[in-house]
């Protein structure tokens, strides 16, 4: 299987080697990860998926790349953003643009009613990045759904639920989960006095509101999408409105809306959920507001978008940069069906974790406290005091590793005692052992606790004790 | 940012849905990784990465995609198997072959001139799908690399090291870990009276040897590569020889070897590598086999292979798929050089480790054994005994989430007790709470150990504390 790559590579480098004439970078709108970077993203990665673990999700996985006609239609006047791969004779493939078509088509392909699901992977989009902002051609998306069909708001509350709890774990500061219902923005629409077929031009336009002042988006309703001005000021009246479930009961005897069925029907689920939230401790963090209206096309009941609320308290850095939005999601239950050849729905609801903004803050917080993450988990070093020494090192790292402790020690045969000390406080490792001729005569090693610098001398016969409940100490 | 997605989907969506003209499947090549499948490779993954981290490496990550120019000649005629994006405008791009040519040009791009690094990603080939044997277009690569100019083969016999951990730490049975030289092999061919230019190719059939027998090989290098017979059979008398450190000695003592430069620098050179698979605990899979030759071009010192042999004592399964190579590397000196501007070398030494071979063996043995491996680590299943009581299972569920549990509820509102206690017993989840009016009544909950039906009435204050000692218990 491996037989026969990289073939005419050494003859290139027989006799001189063919100079390099590409500039050496990666592709635009990319970036390696470094292994600092790696290690804050894993870190990250690792408390989110402690969250979904914790509500019992699973997790899948799906190809990088699609058939193109999956993403075809899917998503709409952004279908030029997507990446194709080049027609090399059989089918026509496209980079995936997000993780939620994939996984209705995942569903409806495998027949699946129900599932609660994770799933954490790059996405390709060919916009034009702003790295400075965070944005990227290739970005890390992190998704939890639930697919089936269950009753109303119970798998929608937990979602939320899950995204508080992954804020929280994360601490990254004071948030708020606004939330909102397609059927009453739908509704309210109606009531307006909106034409149905410009509800979702209207909706995107309120969608900006989170951008743009309501004067502008005004604007836009009457001047663009050529809403008239009752309509518009009609709308105006209610996208200003935000509260908790009192809210909710003044909207259910508000003269307009209660003419309208969807307005009605999506109050009442609001309702609901307000009180599912109060049950799970998240009626602090949560805000009926009618402005959210989402840019997705496909939500169809409930939606919600968390927002970060600037540095949290005791954060001197006065910089912080702006983040704003850092999950969203929804209800969509009409999705799955657009892949099933009996047009056969399996209801959804989601949330998609903004993992790229955690990464962003969490960076630019450590190089504003001008902190660095363990790249690796070292526990100890073995060292020598003296030359021809290796094989004795190697000894040691052997009977470390067997008792399953992560070890390390210099590549070089006669490395120096200083070189070797400075290594372990660079890179943060806890202890190092210390191997001299003395030492050896004398069957002990010398156990260097490497941020006090103390050094003891420890038997060989009580090391890996000596070392297991020093490190113990370490970690508690 | 997430404006605007999926336009007109909601449009399609308003009167009948659009047909679906096109077959449901994923690329060819390629598949959807389900819970199972998902579960099981995050447990071996996991464990190879504690290895990895056992020896203090590090992980980093690159784009899935390159410039194209940086792949070109770097796979000889498998160049045809790269997967090309479309050119929409802008750079030429290409889906990574393999995680080691990006390794190169990030150590070159970025100047770094040592590190210890894994990496475990998708990398992608147009071949033709062998689904059948395991073999795919998009597959999971798993690398561990030390670049960096060190002493000779300190940090080459680590690599052996690890892999020998890693297929302990998985279970797969009795495993050989062959080991040649590449400048063995070339003073070798040198001793033999093969002329320079054909070393490569001549290489290449020796590496044929594992599937092959000798007759054949013997006749592919004299008819078709065009070699002497005479060098043919000198040839033909040193690969069939294997052994430990006496045969490096009996060789060094040759009188056709001895005269090749080459051959005595790799043999000085295994010698000390096999005095440090001693050290290390490795003599007893290392074997030294002149007949090893690898595939890729690029090796210039030690190469090594590791090959399972076959099923482990105890398992009763005759079916036993093929399974060979499951790891292998080597040194590749010269690599790096390719894409500094300066041609500036970092020495490196790695291997990669078989993970789709090792998925298949482990996915052959629990299907063999009819077992299933948990997809979710749910630990307690909120159940209710009666109707209406949704609210108090929430509050429960929310209760045991802040104590850090891991915890699910159905979504119904009234779901059957016995569906409830079922679900509990095919996800394997191994505690039930079960509230019902009168345990409501009287404080308590009803706890029940799934596995043995068991049910015990716990109350309230002291729940959390039970149900800890329970899991404890469970998992100790």
């Amino acid at each position: 299987e491996e037989v026969k790559k990289l073939l005419d590579l050494k003859a290139q480098l027989g006799d001189e080697v063919v100079p390099q004439k590409f500039t050496l970078k990666t592709p635009k709108g990319t970036r390696d990860y470094g292994p600092q970077q790696t290690a804050l993203r894993s870190s990250v990665l690792e408390k989110i998926i402690a969250v979904f673990k914790r509500h019992g999700a699973e997790t899948i996985d799906t190809p990088v790349f699609e058939l193109k006609e999956v993403l075809t239609g899917k998503y709409g006047e952004d279908s030029k953003l997507i990446y194709d791969l080049a027609d090399q004779g059989g089918e026509i493939l496209s980079l995936r643009y997000d993780l939620t078509v994939p996984f209705a088509r995942y569903l409806a392909m495998n027949k699946i009613t129900n599932i609660k699901r994770y799933h954490i992977a790059k996405v390709y989009r060919r916009d034009n990045p702003a790295m400075t902002k965070g944005r990227y051609r290739e970005f890390f998306q992190c998704d939890f759904d639930i697919a089936g069909q269950y009753d109303p708001m119970i798998p929608d509350v937990e979602c939320v639920r899950v995204v508080s709890e992954i804020l929280r774990s994360l601490q990254l500061g004071e948030f708020v989960v606004k939330v909102n219902h397609r059927q009453l923005l739908d509704g309210m629409f109606e009531a307006c006095g909106v034409p149905a077929d410009k509800f979702r031009s209207i909706c995107s336009a309120v969608d900006k509101l989170d951008k743009l002042s309501w004067e502008e988006v005004r604007k836009e309703m009457v001047e663009e999408k050529g809403l008239a001005v009752c309509a518009a000021d009609a709308i105006g009246q209610y996208v200003c409105l935000s509260g908790g479930i009192e809210l909710v009961d003044q909207l259910l005897n508000d003269e307009k809306l209660k003419k309208a069925k969807s307005a009605c029907v999506g109050l009442e689920a609001m309702k609901i959920f307000l009180q599912y939230c109060n049950i799970y401790d998240l009626q602090k963090q949560v805000k009926f507001d009618l402005s959210l209206a989402r840019g997705l096309d496909y939500y169809t009941g409930i939606i919600y978008e968390a927002i970060l609320l600037g540095e949290e308290p005791g954060d001197n850095s006065s910089e912080g940069i702006e983040v704003g939005s850092i999950a969203g999601g929804g209800r969509y239950d009409n999705l799955v069906g657009m892949f099933d050849p009996r047009h056969k729905n399996v209801p959804c609801v989601g949330v998609s974790i903004g993992v790229e903004r955690i990464f962003s803050v969490l960076e630019a917080r450590l190089s504003a406290q001008k902190l660095k993450i363990r790249t690796t988990e070292v526990e100890i070093f073995v060292a020598s005091a003296q030359k021809n020494l290796l094989e004795e090192r190697m000894k040691l790292c052997k009977l470390l590793w067997d008792a399953d402790f992560k070890v390390e020690s210099s590549y070089k045969r006669n490395p120096k005692l200083l070189a070797q000390l400075q290594y372990c406080e660079e890179s943060g490792i806890p202890l190092a052992a210390i191997l001299g001729e003395s030492e050896l005569e004398r069957g002990v090693v010398k156990l260097r606790d490497v941020e006090s610098r103390q050094e003891v001398e420890v038997a060989r016969d009580v090391l890996i004790n000596e070392i297991r409940q020093r490190l113990g100490t370490k970690s508690a």
